[in-house]
């Protein structure tokens, strides 16, 4: 089965997220708003165990992480994908490569950008439409977060949380 | 904001239950399956972190829990809810109503009736046809739970988990 490594911000955050994934994210039903730490990976349930044992220890290293957002980006011309963009910290950045390596031994091939994605699968037109609107706003928004979760997919898509971490409280 | 504390049984348990929410439940997109716990209540978003303190403190004192459920079962008349009948156990249901004791100090004006809903908000019809065909269906299913959650509700409906504990562990 296939699991994932995110961060849920604040509800604040969320419902704002929220706000534009009920229209610009067909996975808005399946899973709340996140920061993704480690992208979908395969194991068994019963590696479960195992996988909350090295991600427990993980967060016993870390300290509450600050989150702060203040713009939209996108990923196009890549995927037409919109998000908040999240500014990255060496805390953040490290628990990442951490989580990422520790799990699966593998590095990304991708570069991590945090993010909270507000849509995806857009076509052309409307990325261009949404993020023409959403580019230029700007806000502040600065949270401090304290925990993280493992979740797995279930068959239809959605995703149930397994664990959740404490940041440096266990 | 609301909170909430759920059980989510095993992988293989929610997909099966997913198989009949899809059709017959409007919460299927808002939460997984779930076996309740505390039904829904008003906290802040502060005191998240005491909730999150005291069902630590509980889950400390249970051992894993036996999770059995053989027959589908509905709260008709009262209400046109079909689920799946979990099978009560002391532990069980002393985990739940320490769990309502400890966050709210007031006892639940019913009983504690273990299960997980796979249809809800059914029309008469509906519910004695979707009913009809199931209540005659068994099967044997039993897992072992160690872990339950504190949720939250977002501004859409949907529930996000706050913290996981784990029975007996910590």
């Amino acid at each position: 089965m296939k699991f994932g490594v995110v961060i849920f911000p604040s509800k604040k955050l969320q419902d704002l997220a929220n706000s534009y994934r009920k229209r610009y994210d067909p996975h808005y039903a399946l899973i709340p708003p996140h920061l993704t730490i480690k992208n979908a990976f395969t194991a068994t349930e019963e590696e479960a165990t195992y996988l909350a044992t090295q991600l427990r220890e993980i967060a016993n290293n870390y300290s509450p992480l600050q989150l702060k957002t203040s713009k939209y980006s996108s990923f196009h011309p890549v995927n037409n994908v919109i998000y908040m963009k999240v500014e990255s910290t060496s805390d953040l950045e490290s628990l990442q490569s951490e989580v990422n390596e520790k799990l699966d031994h593998e590095k990304s091939e991708y570069a991590f950008v945090p993010h909270i994605t507000i849509g995806q699968n857009l076509s052309n037109d409307e990325h261009s439409d949404v993020y023409g609107s959403l580019r230029m706003s700007q806000f502040q928004h600065e949270e401090v977060v304290d925990r993280f979760h493992l979740l797995y997919q279930l068959e239809n898509g959605s995703w149930t949380v397994y664990e959740t971490f404490r940041l440096g409280k266990e």
